[in-house]
């Protein structure tokens, strides 16, 4: 397959690699082809990748790769490229600088509203990204479902924690009360991955950690 | 552990029982606790089970499980029931009748404001919840890690698809480009467990999904 991956940071640079090692041919869009940095990190990558302006790289590219930051992307997709027909791969997280949360998307959630109804109380977002039938038996496909929380109470978090123990769930803490602006779209997610793509209701998100990890 | 449970659907009635099982106490808060389905239902959860009008829950439970529609939660919360020092538990996807979207959130994503910047492409949204360590070994934990997509191209997602699995993920179609608005803050999520949590960069999400769900 042609592919053309547009960045060369992170996700950019191991794309086109894995993708080339596989036999792809890659044309990676930059602003210069020249540079001799790009010529190293590239030829690095064996010959089945190469360097090409970001337009040549559309008009090679049966798919295009979008692994640029947000606010890079508007300007290059209005500079005149070629897109008709063209599969773009879109990579991007528009997320804020500082992880102050996304450009595009949610100002707030249901569970920082009940917050501020309930100011007394300790809210913990929880229990939201997993079905009715997977907490009856958080074993799915022999493996301990995880339960995402997070709230801004440590010692309500510890005990909402213990709660979905006794489920047979593994917890992950996930921050603050904010991050519920992640967990609901996540419950929204796996709501329609049953409802809607028929994956039926046992299925369930796990964390997968690898051990250096830690 | 005294625990309240607000909401006896498919959410609150699995929490509640399972609770109880493990030994805890457990109060069901109703609108009228006489009424003769609520009392079958919840004499089949055991001794530790009983019914109780909202008001006496929330006074009887150090957790209060919140299982109820979204719609119905000011209304509770702004009843006059006891908050004071309780840990409330916020299980609740603020989502739209007829799974339209989340009714506190995106109204959009960057997956669908780029395809109406680039309209004579297919736009697909991919490796966005994915960290670029995991791109270069999508095994984890030593399994494979699943990679989420999304769009309104069958055929460019199948294209998409096959760049995935050649990278070694699993692959999970989650529908239209709609869906993007669930799957960049799941890209958020990730990067804030990361980032903000400490949980190292070799994390990854898998779909876990029960044979019988197929």
């Amino acid at each position: 397959m042609k592919i053309a991956v547009i960045g060369t940071g992170n996700v950019g640079s191991v794309l086109g690699r894995r993708w080339a090692q596989n036999g792809h041919e890659v044309a990676y869009g930059v602003p210069n082809p020249n540079d001799e940095s790009i010529s190293i990190l590239l030829k690095s990558m064996g010959p089945n990748v190469r360097a090409a302006s970001v337009k040549d790289a559309f008009q090679f590219g049966d798919v295009i790769v979008l692994a640029i930051p947000w606010k890079a992307a508007e300007n290059i997709l209005s500079s005149g490229v070629e897109l008709k027909g063209k599969i773009l791969v879109d990579c991007i997280n528009p997320i804020k600088e500082g992880l102050k949360g996304l450009d595009v998307g949610l100002e707030t959630s249901a569970a920082e509203k009940l917050a501020a109804w309930a100011k007394e109380a300790s809210v913990v977002k929880a229990f939201n990204s997993v079905g009715s039938e997977v907490m009856a038996n958080a074993v799915v496909a022999s493996q301990a479902a995880t339960l995402f929380i997070c709230g801004d109470d440590l010692r309500a978090k510890k005990t909402v924690s213990k709660l979905g123990l006794d489920l047979g769930f593994e917890v992950c803490d996930c921050g603050p009360l904010t991050t519920a602006r992640y967990l609901e779209p996540l419950g929204m997610l796996l709501t329609l991955l049953v409802v809607k793509e028929g994956l039926g209701s046992r299925i369930a998100i796990k964390l997968l950690k690898d051990k250096q990890g830690f």
